[in-house]
């Protein structure tokens, strides 16, 4: 199936584009009132989740919509510790909380490298997706990156500081690297699967990048990073580390095609560290959607001058924020697709 | 009363000391098992901030136990929203609460700009503590920085996005403008208060600095530390902005004397930043002391040679955790105060 609309991959690729593709992190979610609607009939997140019809359903729904130049499926990151063994729940207001955590080589007997199959749900939700899409844009999958997931194994919730985790870097490496080794294992499977279903481009979420001083980012992320995308070589992948300042340099470094900024990197200081050997995603502040849209019309044009003319795919430099105008993310959306350089 | 050890001043000060100077964020509390016996016999954190003789007693334990180069009363940041009208709980498991925010202009009517003796707990704390540490190490005071605060204020509760206050900025700028600077006249009378009953050195603490993008720090916070630390001439000021990479340069033109850095400040970028003009204070990782103590006693004295011949107050980069074992805090200051360069 020919895509009608590929901005998003020629751009990842740093191919010539006729203006820049814009897509939005967390666009299929609770802005939208007709995602509310879905969500209000089921008994929870996860069932939304592991339905592939409904998956299918709200995944379209910002493309639909909103008009954005890729959808991404509907998942969570944390499919993946669920696969290798550690079931966990979605406490409203809470957010996650896994019963079962670990801390010790005993812990071990817990998990296992995970099969895709043991996620068929996901991949059953990009084909269907892929079908309904009919062409229209790129739909990108997705996985945690080994950090970010072996910390939500060990604290079991999310945290402020994570220290449980980063405990475990310090006291047991041995048994960090052994858990990093079946998370990363694990998730090759699982995204070469998700290609094989259909996903034109895959993204790695490294959500707690930013706590983790830079030798050890380097030791205990991105050194799982580097192997998962250069396993990944059918589609382009693009990286994603909030608040990973210093780590810029170590994924220009790497064989994945775009890099995510969060909306405290310096744009201009991105380009001089990363080069243009790779494309740029990002990075307007979310909360500026709260703005009016004039407002936003004049900053989104003007986070557009400052990428310039290096490789660019325009987002947000962090998910969408939950009580966010949808007419907002729209003007947002049609700043950047209007946009004459 | 003249110090016997008035190390941390002069290292404050930029002035000759034998040897680096060291105490530790969050040196009074759970880490200690004296703390944990006190606080045992009260109905819960606000009774020991609000009673000088508790805050004194807690204030006085690292000192004797850890023989740190400065206590620090024990109070907390969230005393100037309260003395401004926004009671708050602090809630097990769940941290502070406020039932009352501030986001709309008819919210104003909630808060006034307190008067220090609205906060008569503290500086009696700190008369007292003066007399009891007779002299023995300098006594630190503190408050939260402006911006902080507010993010409490507007938000009622931690939040890891704080976007409710950071809507705030975006849709109500001079509405967060008004506040500000309410909280910042609160917090200069309340500091000087401090300075008045003893206190011999000044921290701020922004805990919420690195949720900015550079522009609206510059706007909402870097302007009001400035005018914090230009009102407190009397003894040496010390700024720590937690993730505000960008915001050193600003920092180094203040009339600060000390800059604090978290864990995953680079020591060289910062020594090149900020200059000879300023002290710098930090920076261990706080779980390295989950280490055993030859690494805890190693990456300490790696960490003193990166700070080499700067001006320097050697802490950890962010509030030592509850669960670290007192005898590592122990080993960290033990090896800076027999540390030869």
């Amino acid at each position: 199936m020919e895509l009608k609309n590929d901005l998003l991959l020629r751009a990842a690729k740093g191919e010539t584009v006729e203006r820049t593709p814009v897509w939005v992190m967390r666009q299929a979610g609770r802005i939208l009132p007709e995602y509310r609607a879905v969500r209000a009939k089921l008994s929870g997140f996860k069932e939304l989740v592991e339905t592939p019809e409904l998956a299918c359903e709200v995944t379209l729904q910002p493309v639909d919509l909103l008009g954005v130049d890729a959808a991404i499926i509907f998942s969570d990151i944390l499919v993946i510790p669920e696969a290798m063994g550690l079931e966990y729940q979605m406490i409203k207001g809470k957010g996650p909380i896994f019963e079962e955590t670990i801390r010790s080589e005993a812990d071990l007997s817990k998990i296992h490298v995970s099969h895709p199959d043991e996620l068929s749900y996901v991949t059953d939700a990009i084909r269907l997706t892929k079908k309904e899409l009919n062409g229209r844009v790129p739909l990108i999958g997705f996985a945690g990156a080994p950090w970010t997931i072996f910390a939500y194994m060990v604290e079991g919730s999310g945290s402020k500081t994570f220290s449980e985790a980063r405990k475990v870097l310090y006291q047991q490496p041995e048994l960090a690297h052994k858990v990093l080794g079946m998370i990363t294992d694990s998730t090759i499977a699982y995204l070469r699967a998700q290609v094989n279903a259909g996903a034109d481009l895959i993204q790695l979420f490294d959500s707690w990048a930013g706590i983790l001083p830079q030798e050890q980012y380097e030791e205990f992320s991105a050194s799982y990073i580097r192997k998962i995308v250069e396993q990944i070589q059918d589609v382009p992948t693009t990286v994603f580390a909030k608040g990973a300042y210093r780590a810029l340099p170590l994924f220009a470094n790497m064989s994945c095609n775009t890099i995510g900024l969060d909306w405290n990197m310096d744009i201009e200081n991105a380009k001089k560290v990363v080069g243009t050997g790779k494309t740029l995603q990002g990075n307007l502040d979310p909360c500026l959607l709260y703005s009016d849209t004039k407002t936003i019309e004049a900053e989104t044009k003007k986070m557009l001058q400052k990428f310039g003319d290096h490789r660019h795919i325009a987002n947000l430099g962090h998910g969408v924020y939950p009580d966010t105008n949808p007419d907002h993310v729209k003007c947002f959306i049609e700043t950047i697709q209007s946009f004459e350089k």
